[in-house]
């Protein structure tokens, strides 16, 4: 079972059982949500997104048509993704036919499991957003964010490291919260158990 | 008396005399507001939060539990309030408990008497901003502002002293708009007559 | 024809033929807005304000009054113009006066010809942007950007140079897409054929 909002709009036919969608919210026709998602108030899915199971969606956050969201993530509140490097208004006579095939102005953008991108945060087109990274509120994230990173600022720059948990990791690298031990291979952090 | 308006969800009996609430808005259950409030298009109001009298909150303001926002604030249009210092998708399994209890992630924020927050701006959990404050639009407000002071930028940083009219003050502190004289003292600014 | 969603609200009577008007957007009494234009779901567009031809109005971007975009313009998800430089709550008594008139608060700005707004730019109050210039997403537009001009950051800062098909330019100013030349005489930059 899913649950739509009678004030959302839900066209697509593959949202996941337990996924709920709330009120001024649309999932266009081709969007995949998957299982037990939140799909918060105003969220904006285009066509063409994948989003995976267990993700949360915060409100007014604009997933368009590229995107592709690992399980598990956090999208915070206002979060907008791009997928145009050059982007003119399609009406324009000058550029018609440049957006008359995707291939010519679509650029693809990932988002690894369980990561978080806080409030207000913008994606360039073309990013990779590593598994369990931490955009801080505001980051304008205009390259690869490796896996655990913390970034933030505009342009969004390297600040330390957290662990799946969500605490910010101390120095030695073992998390304070849950005692999950990393190490660090050239710029690869991984959880070491 | 109080408007709603038909595109509108008002879920709140703690709405005040006056206050206007605009399409596509939603207050919700548990959400206090003031009187003579305005309560934009599209803006959301998280049930928990407190907002008080002759509050301007613009379009597509988002004002999550935790949040108090005192008499004649300016809330302008996509401000985004934050409420969680390491967001992970509550439906991650890893994290399940910690979002089981409030006291677990909830981190509270206050905006003092008549300050503004410009368009656009994110506001970082925990952050109190003072009286009279005014923060540019744009700001990544990641600590404190003082009373009366101007901030703006990623992350927001102080750019000089604010009249409780919204004149920016000279270095004499002397409003050349309301004529109040001010005082500072240390770090806080007081209007002196 | 133009087409309004249902579940948008158009309340202008100077809508052009050929504009769509997408869910939970709303156009304003007051407002122009001109031909073959696509306004995307949640946008605001207030009285007052004046929309070209062919223009594309992104998810969520809002529009107040004062605002003049011209023919042909990107406005990308989310971007916030902004009208006032010392916004206040307009119900405080200590400002009450200022906002009876327009002429008091209200500042205007330009969008000019071709222009692209990147994804959650924010437009401050009095900037004229010049025809086909380009913001990068995420730009805080404090200051007026001259014709094809490139800008990116907080506050936005000059970065190269755009043509008006919108591929970024290089040294020689000769676009690598479509071969249009450009001279620059100081610091104006036109297409020369």
């Amino acid at each position: 079972m899913r649950f739509v909002h009678e004030r959302a709009l839900c066209d697509s036919d593959d949202v996941g059982d337990g996924t709920r969608i709330w009120a001024f919210a649309h999932v266009m026709k081709g969007a995949r949500v998957g299982k037990n998602c939140n799909v918060g108030e105003a969220v904006f899915v285009e066509g063409g997104v994948v989003v995976g199971d267990r993700v949360t969606l915060k409100n007014q956050a604009m997933v368009f048509t590229g995107v592709t969201i690992e399980d598990d993530v956090f999208v915070g509140p206002g979060v907008i993704f791009t997928n145009d490097r050059n982007p003119r208004s399609p009406r324009m006579a000058l550029v018609g036919k440049r957006y008359e095939k995707e291939e010519n102005w679509l650029v693809r953008t990932l988002v690894g499991r369980g990561a978080s991108l806080g409030a207000g945060s913008v994606v360039l087109p073309g990013v990779t957003v590593g598994a369990y990274a931490l955009a801080g509120a505001g980051s304008v994230i205009t390259r690869d964010v490796p896996p655990h990173r913390v970034v933030a600022g505009n342009p969004a720059r390297a600040r330390g490291w957290v662990c799946a948990c969500g605490a910010i990791l101390p120095p030695e690298l073992v998390c304070a919260s849950c005692g999950t031990r990393h190490a660090l291979r050239g710029d690869a952090l991984t959880a070491a158990g």
